[in-house]
């Protein structure tokens, strides 16, 4: 059977929307893919869930269209001062291209500088402008009082800072 | 001071070698950047061990060359045949372009195959061929023998349920 465009697209669009805090988990109908043994496997739930994060955390702070690895630049960079490009791309397990794009996009937007290093001409030393600085603190309100705090309240404080610590074990110790 | 290129390599490679199972997390040292607040959000603490469990479920599967989103794929189509090609790449929200070059190299690889749906012209059904079903149950027996088993070494059976009922609720009702 045809399914008409109208309708086919109507439903694309409820699949599309993501599930907010409230509503509850789509339930499985007749139609619904079946993930099965695959949210067994922690990778594919670890991904799930960080990519809902992601998402979550890009919405909190739209006023200052701040991405989850710029916001991390922007934190290092903060806590580092001095320190040049490939230690703190390094530390963050970014690529190389990948954060010369990220750090000319913040550059531009005069929330970073690069200079070169009196010691090593080839480094780049990185610090946050004044704008940084600003744009980081309140980046980091809101994000400590809606996505952090909304994520407290789901899973209760305690399962929360359990979360946290066998997150930084399989980091650290896996 | 200018740090020899010798012993400057060394120090780069070091910090990039990545903990193994058994080793100890880096001790801060004066030449350590400072992760500070950052490691307090969920969002990059998510990131982190995701990272690293799918640098992990890789060398896992190495024999096998499957990538954690290919076997997701192929586990899908397993579970769910008859199912086009739209429906598994919104299931696991992978975008368009991505999935079907994927999907390109696992029929170039003979593990799956698409056809025309006879309902609908432009929509591609997806099944696994023999030899998918045989790579996936054999990929599927080293990542629960091998992966998974060294993850509940790690963190405890309870614990690895709690943090595997936690990525779900995150990812169904944040």
């Amino acid at each position: 059977m045809a399914v008409s465009r109208t309708a086919s697209a109507g439903a694309a669009k409820a699949r599309k929307r993501p599930a907010r805090a409230g509503s509850p988990p789509a339930s499985p109908s007749a139609d619904a893919v079946r993930i099965g043994d695959l949210s067994g496997f922690l990778g594919y739930s670890l991904k799930r869930a960080q990519l809902r994060i992601f998402e979550d955390f890009i919405g909190c702070v739209a006023p200052l269209q701040l991405t989850p690895a710029q916001f991390s630049v922007l934190m290092l960079v903060e806590a580092n001062p001095g320190r040049n490009q490939t230690e703190i791309a390094s530390t963050l397990g970014i690529l190389r291209p990948n954060f010369v794009a990220l750090l000319d996009e913040l550059e531009s937007r005069d929330l970073c500088v690069r200079s070169r290093s009196t010691n090593d001409r080839r480094s780049h030393i990185l610090r946050l402008t004044e704008k940084g600085r600003a744009v980081l603190s309140r980046a980091r309100k809101l994000i400590e009082t809606r996505h952090e705090a909304r994520l407290r309240e789901l899973l209760g404080n305690e399962n929360r800072d359990l979360l946290l610590a066998m997150l930084g074990k399989i980091a650290q110790e896996f």
